[in-house]
């Protein structure tokens, strides 16, 4: 892959937030190219060795929810080869057992294309046993079982990657209709998280465009409703401390974004569609320097690095119902009203959105997000006493 | 990549016509798999050593008018680095000169990805001198240059491939919207390509679906009008000859093809829309055994290998206008009502279709296709000798 250098970085504390960053070419050729020896070019060449370093280390997590089969399977076919797929499902098990209907479909691809998966439900008594034994009995309901929602099924996909001994992870929707832009997106996963120095890294995916059908035709939107609204105000956030205004944030909002494992388990998370927005205000939380917790400092001190990479495919998915756009921008609006770091004036700004939009009332707050606590606290070696993964798919411990 | 084996194959004469293969993975891993040193398994791990063989010899042809520059540097990004881009514009050059604009987005942008290209008008006095020097006058047109029209311009970019020193040649439309789809198609190429025995070869491609919007919606469409109605009279046309009723010919109509420039240089073209399920035809009438050229020996002691694979992208194009259908369904049974291979039981056949779809009237026949003699007459050495790409781009000879 050949990537765009950060035209420029925003420090914050230890994070360091690069500017987006443009894919030049999906596969950057099968040698090293001399050119690159002179460090003035503003393109780099990640070779297939640096991109193999992180994709045999690297769990792809795919949290599914009633997708249609054969999308789940053009995902698969797209992620690279070395990638562990691990499909995280919260699908229907009544009256049509849609869950099993997954895990045929990804055994038998996998079997024929001798690929290495795990699939798991998130509400399976197995996962739950998972989470209980690792003492991270926050993520469990009433009845001992996973919490429902995506994020939730996101922590329990972090989890299983670690217990899988994988040093990445990163995220990939089950409804992409462009196994091409699947691959894409682990190529810029593999590619962005090379770059990094620090074992603290994540990389977030800017969609090219999201078509979307107009009249006979097609529109190719680029920046969706919410995206504008919580890039706008975590840039607000930031400005709030450097007093500089600032654009580096432009993915705010991004489902696709990959992980260190160090970094992953260090992170709180939010509940609900606030998650991503939510990593932005956790990492200047945690790693800003503003509130420093002992277990932090190692992190403080290497750096944590953000990259946004912008894809060259445009994002065409099987959009079910786009009904959620108020409560998504109420929710990643609400994580970064409710941080500690929202100031006063930011905060005004936040409600005054929020009632322009009618989303809230007058004197009403922003709703109090769910959230997890890392996943340090969880006894991994206790959880692995227990885990087996040959019985949720083919791949070995 | 990963691919299937093609399930079964028909032979006609020197020519094996193997049916569908799928896709498995577009990216195969990064090592070589040892599960497949059993030969019992149905799919094959085309490992990366072989992808880089062809491709460093593959240039892919990219025929364009008036295309969206964004697309057409979409295009370029989607190719994998190693392949040589040659795009042949028929662009307006008057009053906007969009082929001016098409350069310097070329050029810019292979600047930045450090990638090789070559770009020339098809209409330019400079690709006419090189046709003329050749000798391959019935390319050209009353003024000298080289006719309009697709099929032409695909054939000026074989001629620039042989003279770069390529050995295999792509075909890749410049109106894709997902770079992630050109470099399946590419990946196809040189994976389907790397399975030939023999130095005659052909890789179609079979899109995965085709999304038309319908009402509020995308319908994923598989079999096109025209290549449903192809596809069934190529296949009539087989088994007039075997005697057994076939299914094997899939993609009659495929724009997205590669060949060994062996073949490609044995091969006659025809003009316009039928150019590409001539191929078939044209395969046939010289490989098939029917009669035989002393110029055709030697592919037919080798055997012309032809591969159909499906990919695992949708194409999603620019559609401008689809009104060409009539006239594609036209030209594509012209070709095979007037090959010499024709049949009296097919040609009724062919006339019934056409005048049931008011293509032609009755007592009217179909337009006798407009025909270019291999590229075996050309005279590479003294087209050679006035040809300097870095005149049309950063290619080196």
């Amino acid at each position: 892959m050949r990537l765009e250098l950060p035209k420029y970085s925003e420090r914050f504390g230890a994070v360091l937030l690069h500017d987006l960053q443009k894919v030049y070419e999906m596969d950057g050729g099968f040698q090293p190219d001399e050119v690159f020896s002179n460090p003035f070019h503003v393109i780099r060449h990640i070779e297939a060795d640096k991109l193999f370093q992180i994709e045999k280390d690297l769990a792809i997590i795919i949290p599914t929810k009633n997708e249609r089969l054969r999308l789940l399977e053009g995902v698969l076919c797209g992620l690279p080869h070395d990638c562990l797929p691990i499909v995280l499902s919260n699908s229907d098990t009544e009256a049509i057992d849609r869950f099993r209907l997954e895990c045929q479909t990804v055994e038998n691809y996998c079997c024929y294309a001798k690929k290495k998966y795990l699939i798991m439900h998130q509400r399976s008594k197995e996962m739950a046993a998972l989470v209980k034994s690792g003492g991270y009995t926050q993520l469990l309901d009433e009845r001992g079982l996973v919490r429902n929602g995506k994020a939730e099924g996101m922590i329990a996909g972090i989890m299983l990657a670690r217990l899988m001994g994988k040093k990445y992870v990163g995220f990939v929707d089950a409804d992409n209709y462009f196994p091409g832009s699947v691959f894409e997106y682990v190529r810029i996963f593999s590619a962005g998280l090379s770059q990094s120095t620090s074992p603290y890294a994540m990389v977030r995916i800017q969609w090219h465009s999201k078509p979307k059908i107009e009249g006979e035709g097609l529109f190719f939107a680029k920046w969706g409703r919410v995206s504008r609204i919580s890039n706008l105000l975590l840039n607000r956030l930031i400005s709030q401390y450097t007093a500089f205004e600032t654009d580096v944030v432009k993915t705010g909002n991004a489902g696709e974004h990959a992980m260190s494992m160090e970094l992953a388990l260090q992170m709180d998370y939010s509940a609900g569609f606030s998650i991503e927005t939510h990593h932005f205000v956790n990492l200047m939380e945690r790693f800003g320097g503003v509130k420093v917790l002992p277990e932090d400092i190692p992190a403080m001190q290497q750096g944590v690095y953000l990259y946004q990479i912008e894809s060259r495919n445009p994002h065409l998915h099987d959009a079910k119902e786009d009904g959620h756009v108020e409560e998504m921008i109420h929710q990643s609006l609400a994580v970064i009203f409710h941080s500690p770091l929202c100031t006063e004036v930011l905060k005004t700004e936040i409600l005054g959105e929020l009632r322009r939009l009618h989303i809230i009332k007058k004197h009403e707050l922003p709703q109090i997000p769910v959230k997890y606590g890392s996943l340090q606290s969880l006894d991994f070696a206790k959880a692995a006493k227990i885990w087996d993964p040959e019985k949720h798919g083919n791949a070995k411990l």
